[in-house]
């Protein structure tokens, strides 16, 4: 017995070879002279089809068994299919039949589920079209990102997700502890008496690896990160999680141009890569789901992004004759409606847009010598907007210490960080990419809750 | 200028090529004539030899800043190395420095440092011989890793960081909270209001992706989850986290025989491909950390893995005339000196244990026939004992429900645990192994801290 998967008796399985399949069934037809069963083993969006005869050991038996949702196992020889659309079916000799589905109460039948209802049974979901081709680009995605930068000699570096340092000072962090909640300990000040918790301190979940990803740069050049990252944002939309998996990678003796050449080097590969390694899925979703996915990748792939700085971007805004809900002025930040009115409208193709001011961005990044912008860059995409944020950052201690001061930051809490600069400082950047972000732009999925196995938001914490 | 990574040019540059070169200086040696930079930017061990002499632009006053720690770059030609140990060396013609280094306070300067020391300066720690080795290293693997599973068709899955439910029953989990730790809401009953916390309920920080693992396992076949877990046990040991990775590959259709065959498989594959990527770095450990580092690797990957059950074990165990310090009987645990004397003594190789007492193992592993054992494994190997711990996993409804009972555990909070085994259950297996053991166990570093680049432990949350 050599048992195969599915996907790959589909693409290269031959005739007359005898072969073992296991899978869950996905439909029955029982005809008069035999039957047909449906089955998927998760490795291809398509099944294989299995030809029982009644010639088979307990024919009736196991056929009984074959509900949609059952686990079967099948011995046979595969043979030519007379059906349109596949090549290759499968001829019984023996099944057996593993574990039954009842069809009074098995929620997964033949009829079109809503998402909404899908996401309350994530643990069976994955068993149908849509999800079985969410999970496979999901994981053909987060396999590029590897290689991509594995081949560039990039380490794949494990940054803290519990963490004591709120790295862009932007609240909203989740509180780790293992305090009793109901009798938390004071101090005679009648403040939290965190000496008594398992870190000393107050801990909290990380929102972001990068000032950690910085120190392995300056000790390998070339760094990233591929991990979970966290928001306690009571946001309940369609683009927001409160558990989200993020990519930042960090390269030292690197500008905001390298920066640049990496982010659309980096999409372009996850954009080919997937598209070659699932193209069935990816057809599924182009078909079913959005029908401009593939129109998405080619944008990506073959077009070289325009580069313009924010000063720029707020000049060409306010030329237009387009109405936007959100005022455009030079000194605030672009919102979702600008960026993909450059991007969609006026470039059509993906846009990196430079050089914002200092005061809407973060304390790291590098201030040019105009003394207002800061070498950040954020990538436009079509239908999304900004979907990679990265910076060179600030190597001159004495003007990161101002820029501390100035957005009254603890200094002192930042002590390492500032040695980075202190002891062979170089010009360094990287950038930030959120990967659900990512598989959503790529499948054409319009709720993000939808694209990680099992969502974490407002609310919402089930299996 | 063609910017090149040190590793590829001691590996493969050619003599007479130009090359520029970025990193950091680990020694300055001036002598009369010229002078001598060793060169490291991470990429690899060893250090490039930079020669300067005095006829380059601004000599003296590059050199001056070279210190130990200076961050340089330098462009010039490639001359075949007349000095012992080095094939090749870079004769400057351009040098620049980009940011110096204190010599009165750098603290890695050349003498040895402690690793208790150099845990405290975990930001500058990558900067030297051993932890460039150890994040090489675990780079490496972590690549093994994917690579393993990614050949094999497993997909790698995200399981939630965040969850309201305790795998194992096992305890010792931090609490997540958005809940003000001053004024933690109460109920009536004067229970902790956690409707009013982000979840809505209690919400933990992850002990095991498993149980989410078998739910993907039961629509793609083969997955596997590499990710962030977590231990809130005080345990200041060097073989504790608090925060650690951990890979739990979970196969359907696949019994203990499998499981086994898949974990052997496994340890060999990372063990020849570190070896293979990483041959410096691990002549290093063998010379400098651990005389036994190759032997270790040999004895992974030259054996076929000795397979036997929990009572034979034990009846060895018996019949030995080595004195433990805890008891050997039929019902107890192995501890850590018995299994070490099962593969460093008796067998002289890695040994599978198998079907452990079911009271000493979790609810969901496969009940035998006998009703009193259950189809563990834990595969033991030399100075470190259980290396790998798995199962075949009960997919038979009644007993499952039977052995949650059993064990007091919440059967509500388990409902789609339950369902795996009502819809299309099969038999299926699996295992887990925590990162960080395997790369203290591959390079023989003697405490968990020094594998992971910010390590979490009772009242350690820096960086």
């Amino acid at each position: 017995m050599t048992k195969q998967r599915i996907v790959e008796i589909l693409r290269s399985g031959k005739p007359d070879a005898q072969v073992t399949i296991q899978g869950w069934v996905r439909t029955k037809r029982e005809l008069k002279e035999f039957a047909f069963v449906e089955v998927n083993d998760g490795s291809c969006l398509a099944n294989l089809q299995v030809v029982l005869n009644p010639d088979i050991p307990n024919y009736q038996e196991s056929l009984q068994q074959m509900n949609t949702g059952a686990s079967i196992e099948v011995t046979g020889i595969l043979v030519e299919s007379p059906a349109k659309g596949q090549r290759i079916e499968l001829k019984a000799e023996k099944a057996i039949a593993y574990g039954d589905a009842d069809p009074e109460t098995y929620p997964l039948q033949k009829k079109r589920h809503s998402f909404e209802f899908l996401r309350t049974i994530a643990h069976l979901r994955g068993r149908t079209n849509t999800y079985g081709a969410v999970f496979r680009v999901r994981n053909a995605c987060a396999n590029a990102v590897h290689q991509f930068f594995q081949e560039r000699g990039f380490l794949w570096v494990h940054t803290p997700i519990i963490t004591a340092s709120d790295c862009e000072g932007a609240g909203e962090m989740f509180t780790v502890t293992n305090l009793d909640l109901k009798k938390v300990p004071l101090t005679e000040k009648q403040d939290i008496d965190f000496s008594q918790d398992f870190f000393g301190k107050p801990a909290f979940l990380t929102v972001s690896g990068q000032l950690e990803a910085e120190i392995m740069a300056t000790a390998f050049s070339n760094v990233y990160t591929f991990g979970p990252t966290f928001r306690a944002e009571n946001s309940n939309t369609s683009r927001h999680l409160a558990e989200f998996w993020m990519i930042e990678p960090e390269m030292a003796f690197c500008d905001l141009v390298g920066d640049m050449d990496l982010a659309e080097e980096f999409l372009k590969h996850i954009f080919k890569s997937v598209l070659e390694s699932c193209p069935e899925d990816m057809e599924f979703f182009n078909k079913r789901i959005d029908k401009t996915v593939f129109e998405t990748a080619d944008t990506i792939i073959n077009n070289s992004f325009e580069r313009i700085t924010y000063t720029e971007a707020v000049s060409l805004l306010e030329k237009t004759d387009k109405k936007f809900e959100y005022p455009v002025e030079w000194g605030l930040d672009l919102q979702s409606e600008h960026e993909r009115y450059l991007c969609e409208e006026l470039f059509k193709k993906p846009v990196i847009v430079t050089d914002y001011p200092a005061k809407i961005k973060a304390f790291y990044m590098r201030l040019s010598d105009d003394g207002k912008t800061v070498r950040a860059m954020d990538v436009l995409v079509p239908k999304v907007g900004e979907i990679i944020g990265g910076s060179q950052r600030e190597e001159r201690l004495d003007i990161l210490e101002k820029r501390i001061d100035e957005q009254e930051m603890n200094k002192e809490e930042l002590w390492w960080y500032l040695d980075l600069r202190r002891y062979g400082t170089v010009p360094h950047a990287g950038f930030g990419l959120g990967f659900e972000r990512v598989v959503q732009f790529m499948t054409g999925m319009g709720n993000i809750r939808d694209v990680i196995p099992f969502p974490r938001a407002p609310l919402t914490v089930d299996f």
